[in-house]
């Protein structure tokens, strides 16, 4: 008797459980667990409603799972305020329908929200709003079947890295968000100051102003972790960090975010580009297939014909930059500077696979990567470029020589990052994925807005 | 033959894996899984060394875990550059000494980076340097015990806490760090704008200000995630976020940052107190018994004395704020405004164990806290208070009455937070823990600054 006591259910199990203390069960346990005969509570929301002679139909949803479960009420249980988007607590008896379906044959119907859709409510049922429209409310949009996908894949991402990492005994690091380095070149940044004014008044000494005030010098939120987790990798070995980052720039392309989130790992000891590579490869091939096992039906409620592309199992390419650029000319698509987006996707679809493009010229990199061996001009750098967004991951080996990075160190507030190959140095490498391009990719959304709950861009920060 | 091929040794297990692609193994693999008599390669840092007549002993760590493998290295292959802080790639034969300790026995020793003390190298060996020391060099302090231990419980603890709500059914939701609320009340903020002055001169309309160019309205760091986690929970379920907050006040204290983490959850139609104050507990008593089945040798590396907390196997106890003023008048440490750091850990000494303040007065609290049925001066809110660092979560009912929440609105900026009352509407409630102090509690750390590895306060953020 799982619902009488909330103290007494503890260990009952995993999708119960998570309502244990609150004596209800929900609707993904109820589809999975529960047993026909069984007496039911569920609460949840109306996603849509049949109204027979005899009988009403609803379809109840919590956020749970992606489907839903059918309730069969008697008429005299429906109230008016019962209708499509208010909120419910159904009591009831688990059953089969005729036609093999489980259902949930209501005997007290309890409506804890009313729905009124004139009222202004921006959904209406049986609709699929396209994505354009469902961002101008992002408050309820949770509410809509494509997003609570997303969600639920994104919610399944984040914990697949988690796990990934740990079995593989990388450490967590929390690197900071606010920095006085620019890390130069990565990108245009905030920076920031408080914004009492009265802090600002007390704080205030001389040769300071509003932007150095509060912290010394001025501070900027981050472009990447990179720099801070090779300091904890020299101390600890591998590491990775996963958490939002920064950009000021004034682009609304829809492979781009003001605020966004990165996935990136140092790993220790690390000297030749394959071994970055081949990581990348594990773990992107881990995400893909473990996503898929457990959100199928999600995938299918964002868009029909998704399915798991048949380059998982399959060996990615690696090419340098040289051959990137040949492959690129003889298809008309002749690179003037960086390799842009159009010329990216050209190389995927070459390919038939994600693409390591490799040993890039090294005027085109940041200073902190190492120069190739066998050619000082190149540096050991890889972009990962995949379909629907092109680079989804970068990465390179790390310039480990003292005199070398001392000679390319852009700023002397790096004096701290240069000290790292004083003391017990090793050789790294590591990379960074963007967590909502590789969404993209994974549930084949095209506007990188879609893949996380509040977006935020140039002229949108509303909430 | 792990050692070989990288890539035929894919599945050979857990700390192995990690360094599968680099053939060499973790020593916490070595010390738990090798064999007597293996050949073994490890890199890692020497952290002592006793030179004897024909035999050197080295104990290296490479961050893996608390201990140290001890090398036995025959003096000929001692060179100069092998010495305390040096980076090593040793390969050896692994036994067991006459005293039955694991020992490596090497055949092959070579120096990766060399560590010359007095070339600037801040710490020595077999010391134990202060916290206040070490944070002067927070670039190379994880190469410290002390710092190291910190790390990796750290690391535990956030896996843990996604592992455990994972298993109860919540959504990992990335609230977002930028936001146009200033999320009234709860502390100073920080405001943001671009650094570049051509990104804002090129997108400057008139009616905006440098402040406001970028986002359209004046933009700040979260200082916490609830109001969006609101809007999620009222869509999907219960839901929780792990991540970044920020407070730009003036403090040094030893329990506040100018950035921390806060793990925030919203529990759906969740209409009791006693609710949230399960949860609470039952989260904080698994994550301190977990960490402690894992780690038992990194507490004692931070604090010979540290020890699982008696009170894990205790009901906490809880007392309404009234009672808590009583017990405090009777102790001469009468409350005057709000309750302060001495009298919340009066309260904790009284108790014996973690305590629930409960009903507290509106006054005293935010707008969106729902009122006590029995006392509408009263809010259903919580504070828990710990042993070092009194609160350490607060959580309360949120206001679930549309009219009501209307009338305590401080902005209109908030009208999408009140619309979430007005379309199939739930009762919900949350809290929030500050992931550092909850550190403190557990490491018996006594300042919040030695709980990450990038701590930023006042006049400090030099990285």
């Amino acid at each position: 008797m799982w619902l009488r006591n909330a103290f007494m259910v503890k260990n009952y199990g995993y999708l119960h459980s998570r309502f244990m203390y609150k004596c209800f069960s929900a609707v993904a346990f109820v589809l999975e667990k529960a047993n026909i005969g069984e007496t039911i509570e569920i609460k949840g929301w109306v996603k849509n409603l049949r109204v027979q002679k005899e009988l009403v139909f609803a379809d109840v949803n919590d956020g749970s799972c992606a489907k839903r479960l059918q309730i069969v009420i008697p008429k005299h249980l429906k109230s008016d305020s019962l209708t499509y988007g208010s909120s419910v607590h159904i009591t009831g008896t688990l059953s089969k329908s005729p036609r093999g379906q489980l259902e949930l044959v209501a005997d007290k119907v309890n409506v804890i929200g009313k729905c009124v859709v004139l009222d202004g409510y921006p959904f209406n049922p049986r609709t699929s709003h396209p994505p354009e429209y469902t961002r101008q409310y992002l408050h309820l949009r949770s509410q809509t079947n494509y997003i609570s996908a997303v969600l639920r894949i994104r919610s399944t991402v984040t914990k697949l890295i988690h796990e990934y990492f740990d079995s593989k005994g990388y450490l967590n690091v929390n690197t900071p968000i606010l920095t006085s380095n620019d890390c130069e070149g990565a990108g245009e940044v905030f920076k920031l100051q408080p914004d009492n004014a009265e802090t600002v008044k007390a704080m205030m000494q001389e040769g300071k102003d509003n932007d150095t005030v509060y912290f010394g010098s001025k501070t900027f939120l981050t472009v990447s972790g990179q720099l801070h987790l090779e300091a904890i990798c020299r101390g600890m070995g591998d590491v990775y960090t996963l958490g939002p980052t920064f950009r000021a720039e004034n682009s609304r392309s829809r492979l781009h975010l003001s605020e966004f989130y990165m996935l990136e790992a140092e790993l220790a000891f690390c000297d030749k580009l394959e071994q970055l590579q081949y990581a990348i490869e594990d773990l992107i091939k881990y995400i893909f297939n473990k996503t898929w096992e457990k959100h199928d039906l999600d995938f299918k409620l964002i868009d029909k014909e998704n399915k798991l592309p048949l380059w998982v199992d399959k060996k990615f390419v690696t090419i340098s930059h040289i051959e990137a650029k040949s492959i690129l000319d003889k298809k008309g698509l002749t690179v003037v500077d960086d390799i842009n987006k159009e010329q990216e996707l050209a190389l995927v679809e070459h390919c038939g696979v994600p693409v390591f493009v490799v040993k890039w010229p090294k005027c085109m990199k940041s200073f902190y990567m190492k120069e190739c061996l066998e050619d000082d001009a190149k540096v050991d750098a890889l972009d990962l470029l995949t379909p629907i967004t092109g680079e989804v991951v970068g990465g390179s080996l790390r310039e480990d020589d003292y005199e070398k990075l001392k000679s390319k160190l852009p700023s002397e507030r790096l004096n701290w990052y240069l000290e790292l190959r004083k003391f017990g140095n090793i050789p790294t490498g590591g990379y960074g994925l963007g967590l909502e391009r590789l969404l993209q990719v994974l549930c084949g959304v095209s506007n990188i807005k879609d893949t996380l709950p509040f977006p935020r861009w140039p002229h949108n920060c509303d909430m």
